[in-house]
């Protein structure tokens, strides 16, 4: 069963249910509900339609404690959510003049205020408006049967979020006061699977409070512990020997805790040492490059780069030897390494990455298949030489992306050691 | 009441409820939904909870005709779709071998398959599997209930996307034979920002049938074109006069009507002339390159590329004067002018482009504002000088793609002349 203290929500608008348009409406109000701590499990979204939006407000009023709607509130006549709710809960409208004169205000004082701004004015008995100081269209708050209070915000994304914080914030934290409070934490990990990982933690993963749940994204598994407390400060000392214990277990391929990439992570080491660095990319094709330079200061480290996409190139600036391409092939070992030692001498950084790959979809065979991506790793005093194979089922982006994130990691290994 | 013949989509996904991110999959299965003419009038999101998950099951197996879920067919302990869907139609689970062997396939043979990875082999009895050609995750098409039929699809976006392409839209459009039919095509500008664009087409905004609307992301306007009739011929007969009519307003602001890129259609007017390219990069890093070689093919005619993120590797291997960059500075058309003509004489390319600019957050001036980007393209018989400021209120990444579209469209327009 739906818990009957829930707040759900609703949102309302047939350009959700075209896909013309992102619901992040939907994304914000559910961030802002977790961090309030208050307990959300249902999210629709219904079209501008009165007969399906009156189906869905009464399914929810026999689930729900709150509703809280957004859409539906403008002027025009496809804008039926006021009219809807009151209709459904059989309550007339009545039209309220001290919103009549608000509105009037916001137009130039020359300006005649079209019909269809009056309907903006009325609304269901006994419903409280909420104030939009950004827009036209009110809010409304209001309970037309017992526990169970419907919300309804306009679809404007800068109307609603101003009115959540004036109005309605406030009046959910005094209608939930004992809820308890989430706090979150994010961990990532690199150079494992989800399935990997999850098969370490499988006690973990069903822990009642703090909760850890895994995400993965290509190339990268997140786990985000959240727990629930009276206070921030006792969330936050649930979830440290969590966090602490996952990183025993994990080592080194956990690599943040927060909101700092890969990238961030290799230019703040590089940094701290003083050194340099300067890539070489064949099946990448700049993407290395492009990624680390995503990141505010890279100046500081990365010279730059090399994007060898053809073997004349890999020859006349990197100085790969002919003969090399041609004992070995352009995908190997050999030249990957020659590459990387041309390009720290070219450039003259402390450190030089080279890859060099099939990134399909063609160009792959049964020795070298698609997927096949050779790297090499030099530094002052040491150097590395990795080859990967991350599947010839896979999209030539993927096989480019997973090889940066692979590559960006190896040193990362090595910046630490 | 709801219509029984409709299609429901349900997204399946804790972090959804956290608004940890957005409803992607929402948007992009409704406006499949529409381009196929599908009724599609609800949309719900529901948590990693087997109870909560079941209860909206039940729900639209009664008012829906086919529910399209997302999510939740992981290998993790939280991923809870098909073993719900199953005991909600009281239903068991049975193991299906190929699937195994499917899944097994898409490992290095030596690696041991995760006993998590098993799990997704199990599909309640009587459901048809879904290949999953890019990820481990098969989908389910099951009829558990007469006139109600639950497709699941896996969370990740590119996964969902190949399955929906390769099984479920041929699945729907067999099922639905007699909807009417929408027809549409989108038409891709880029060099005009979306009010300038819509202000020259008022009236065409608010035609009936066909429909023209206008969407814009960075760098690029597009306009679709949506017809609906009885048949695809009928639709496509509405479509093209207003395809030609938005071609000869806009002229060269137009550049594909398809799902090409700014990059495969410079890689195919240079296949076709027979040419080749090489890019010079400062501020944008390597992402020109990288733009460029995410099109299958680009080896044919790119060469590669120099990203010159210090201004020693602009002298040594581009061949920058220092006097120049001491004269001018690093940002200015005098050493974009330079790069350009030394990456085109290292590489030997027939083109050639440079890029040199004030991405921020730091370096800008008055005379020289972030968002500052010089550009310089070198061909044979002709070259041509550009400055652009994008404006200092935008982002590092923002101006970084935004130089990339310049780039692009410049060459482009170069090679149409």
């Amino acid at each position: 069963m739906l818990n009957n203290q829930g707040v759900e929500i609703l949102c309302i608008g047939s350009e959700l249910l075209l896909g013309n348009i992102l619901n992040s409406n939907a994304k914000w109000l559910a961030e802002e509900l977790a961090i309030l701590g208050l307990p959300h499990y249902l999210q629709t979204v219904v079209g501008d339609n009165s007969n399906r939006l009156e189906k869905v407000l009464l399914d929810a009023s026999k689930r729900s404690r709150v509703l809280i709607t957004t859409g539906g509130l403008g002027p025009t006549p496809d804008d039926l959510t006021t009219e809807t709710i009151a209709s459904t809960f059989k309550t007339e409208l009545i039209e309220d003049k001290s919103i009549i004169q608000d509105i009037k205000g916001k137009f130039h004082p020359k300006f005649k205020l079209p019909k269809n701004n009056i309907k903006q004015a009325r609304l269901p008995k006994g419903a409280k408006s909420v104030p939009n100081t950004s827009g036209t269209a009110p809010g409304i708050i209001w309970t037309p049967i017992d526990s169970f209070t419907v919300i309804s915000l306009p679809g404007v994304p800068s109307e609603m979020k101003l009115m959540w914080e004036q109005t309605i914030k406030s009046w959910l934290c005094k209608e939930f006061p004992f809820r308890e409070i989430i706090t979150s934490k994010t961990l990532k990990f690199t150079g494992i699977s989800e399935s990997a990982l999850a098969e370490k933690i499988p006690e973990i993963l069903t822990n009642k409070n703090p909760t850890v749940a895994p995400y993965a994204s290509l190339g990268e598994v997140k786990l985000r512990i959240t727990a629930q407390s009276k206070t921030t400060n006792e969330g936050n000392n649930l979830i440290k020997p969590m966090e602490d214990k996952l990183k025993e277990i994990f080592g080194l391929n956990f690599f943040s805790n927060d909101n700092q990439s890969l990238a961030s992570i290799i230019i703040d080491l590089l940094r701290k040492r003083g050194e340099t660095l300067s890539v070489a990319e064949s099946c990448t094709g700049g993407s290395l490059a492009a990624t680390i330079t995503t990141v505010p200061g890279s100046s500081d480290v990365f010279l730059g780069g090399v994007v060898a996409y053809n073997n004349e190139i890999k020859q006349n600036i990197l100085g790969v030897p002919l003969e090399l391409i041609e004992k070995y092939g352009a995908v190997s070992g050999p030249v990957a390494k020659s590459m990387a030692l041309g390009m720290r001498k070219t450039f003259r950084t402390d450190w030089s990455i080279a890859i060099t790959g099939i990134a399909g979809p063609k160009g792959g065979n049964k020795t070298k298949p698609i997927g096949r991506v050779e790297f090499y790793i030099k530094g002052a005093n040491s150097n590395e030489s990795i080859q990967e194979n991350f599947g010839s089922h896979r999209s030539r982006v993927d096989i480019q992306k997973l090889s940066v994130v692979r590559a960006l990691d190896r040193l990362r290994l090595f910046l630490l050691k």
